[in-house]
Order: C-alpha cells, then sequence, then structure tokens
C-alpha cells in the first residue's frame, strides 16, 4: 500500500482527527461483513453524527462519496490508517515503569495502530533490568545514548505526579517531540515538542459523575 | 471524613469536571511541599487556565477563595476527590479479558481513585478460570447472578470491537448504569445507562497528527 504524506491533506480539525478513528472501526466492521459500500447517511447514523458533518469530516482527507452508493469501504479504510498514521510504524519510549506504566507495557493492542514501545525508563532499582512483555526496563541514565541511536522522538509519561514535569522538561530536552502524558499532570513542554493529554482519571470522574446525574 | 453527596452541588458541565482532576493533581503537590494556601492567580498559572475560570469551576462545588490568601489547599483537596467521587467506592466489572482487557487488571493504580474491579467476563476458555491481578475471570454466564448478588453498577467494555455494541446493550439491560467504553466503537445503550468514551486509539491518532503538524 502506497504511503500517504499527511501532509498532503494540510491541517485538519482536532475535532475531526478524534472522530475519524470511529469513523474506522466502524468501516471495518462494515467491511467485515463483506459490504463494498456505505452510504453517508448510514455512516452518520452508525457513527452518531450529522451526515453533514460525515462529508465534512471526509473532504479534509479528499474523500468524496459518489451519488446513489455512497463511500466505497477498503478505499476508505486504507486511506483512514494512512491518514490517522496507524499503517506507519511508530516508535517510542515508556518513561517510569510503575503500576500504570507497567500496565501499559502489557499488550494494549497499540502495535496495530502502529505504536511499538521500544524501551521503558525507570530509576527504581527494582525494576530496572526486567522486561515486561519483551519491552526492556533501562536506567534513565540510558536514555540519552539510545536516543541519539534509535532516533525515537515519542514519549509515553507513566511517572509519579511528583515527577511529571522534571520528567516532561528534561526529555523534551532531548529530542522528545511527542508526550503522551498520562499523568494527571498539566505538564508544559518548549515547542516543538507537543503533549498529548490522556488522564484516565478525568475520564473516570466524568463516568462517576454521569452515574448520578445520567447523560447530558 | 464526612462523604459530600454530589447532588448537593446539582449539575456541573462536563468540561468543569474533566477539569477539576488536574486541579486536585495539583493541589496535591502543594500539599505536599507543604503549602497551606493558594491563590487562584497561582492555581490558574500552573494548570493554564484563566484565573476567572478557576473561579468559576470551584464555584459549582460551593468553594470560593479568601481575599489575599487565596484557596486553603487541603480542605479544597477533600472537597474535590469527595466530590469526583474518588474517595468513595466504586465497584466495576470488566468485560472482554483480551489483551486490552488483561492489561488494565492489571494495577493502573485506579483503586486510588476509587475503582475496583470486582470481576472480568469473557467466554474464551483460555482465560475463564484465570485470575489478574487478584481478579477472578469468570465465564459471562455467571454475569447475571453475580450481578443480582452484588449490584455493581458500573461496567468496563474492553471485548473485540465486533462485540461491543452486543455486549454493551446486554450489559446495559442488566443493570449495569455506566460502561467505560475503551473500544473504538460508538457503542449505543438505552437511558438510564450512560457510556464513557476512552479511545486511545484516538488520542493516539491526535498524537501522530501533533508529531507532524505541531500544537494548534
Amino acid at each position: 500500500m502506497n504511503k500517504i504524506n499527511p501532509y498532503t491533506f494540510g491541517k485538519v480539525p482536532e475535532p475531526t482527527i478524534r472522530r475519524l478513528p470511529f469513523y474506522l472501526a466502524h468501516l471495518k466492521l462494515v467491511a467485515a461483513k463483506g459490504e463494498e459500500y456505505i452510504s453517508s447517511t448510514h455512516l452518520a447514523k452508525d457513527i452518531g453524527v450529522d451526515p453533514s458533518q460525515v462529508a465534512k469530516d471526509l473532504s479534509y482527507i479528499k474523500i468524496s462519496g459518489k451519488t446513489r452508493v455512497g463511500y466505497e469501504v477498503k478505499p476508505l479504510i486504507d486511506v483512514l490508517e494512512n491518514f490517522l498514521g496507524f499503517s506507519h510504524k511508530h516508535e517510542a519510549y515508556l518513561f517510569g515503569a510503575g503500576n500504570l506504566g507497567a500496565a501499559l507495557l502489557h499488550d494494549l493492542g497499540l502495535r496495530q495502530f502502529g505504536l511499538y514501545i521500544r524501551a521503558a525508563f525507570d530509576t527504581n532499582p527494582e525494576v530496572v533490568g526486567k522486561e515486561i512483555n519483551g519491552v526492556p526496563i533501562l536506567h534513565v541514565d540510558e536514555f540519552p545514548r539510545l536516543q541519539e541511536e534509535q532516533g525515537i522522538e515519542i514519549g509515553i509519561l507513566t511517572v509519579p505526579v511528583e515527577k511529571a514535569q522534571e520528567v516532561a522538561s528534561y526529555v523534551a530536552s532531548k529530542k522528545i517531540r511527542a508526550i503522551w502524558n498520562f499523568t494527571p499532570v498539566k505538564i508544559k513542554v518548549e515547542s516543538p515538542t507537543t503533549v498529548q493529554n490522556t488522564s484516565l482519571y478525568a475520564h473516570l470522574a466524568v463516568m462517576f459523575n454521569k452515574l448520578v446525574f445520567g447523560d447530558d
């Protein structure tokens, strides 16, 4: 399959990028049922968004439906996987092999989406030297040399909260260009390093609240 | 500590609920440094939001700062933990003990935030009967009887995508009132059951995109 250069598409709004993986998951289900086409109305209904939103979201990646038949499922899956970066191999380091970090080292199925964790770093002598799911846990002192060799630009941050900012600043100073932050700390780093926050705790709080008050 | 009934506060907007865990994490860092008060300006700057937003967010939980000294750190931590549900014990079942489910059964540190997984359910004979991190993996046929006994209302959904809707509908029909959906499928369930989506894949896509285009 030809790799698509995301630059071809220009900047796509983040809400669209967040919705596209849901389109992709749904299209894979549709493909598994042997269907070749899906109408924008069906796709919209299945995903729970407006048909006009579907048309707009897909227009960003230069896809438009055909009159009557709608979208061709398989080519759309290919374009989405390419555009979202899931069909490229992205290597990452994990910082902090405590409870949360160790859990993330277990197979989360992220390889299917192009993310490969090459090494984890920690300072705790009880975990340094071990490996989880084939990923070695190394002392953080080895990080700069290894990064020099491997050129890895993604760091997954799972250190304790009191270390979060310090470790983030340090790895950003060493050419980590994207930090996937699982800590509940709003870390700040200098451009060009970017931060993607995934706070499980914030999602948990929202869920607990919905349990009391229901959905909006 | 007195339990606070979230009903006392009325309905709080979801963006506020999503921000509050970040306030909490930060306040805990401040408390660990032995500081008793924090000004709204400092809190706002540290979290990266407007001071007026801080005042508004905290007013929902009936907290207001004092002139000159600001917010009292420890009482604010207590109110936040209570309000967010982190200091109450919430029990949950996990549905789907494949890769992602098994990873989530490893200690994610969610107990500190009040979430306890009592049992996992699956149909695969290779995992049924095992346990991970003290949590038993049972056949899903045992779920209705166990739920009847235990009255658990939270379900964590980590089944394969092609099963996601079916399992969600089933558990919602059996008094699961909140589904924490880790699958990339937009599941639909009847009220009063609510859904909280945590799609790691969507976050991954956003991060890959930021790696190319930078932050907004």
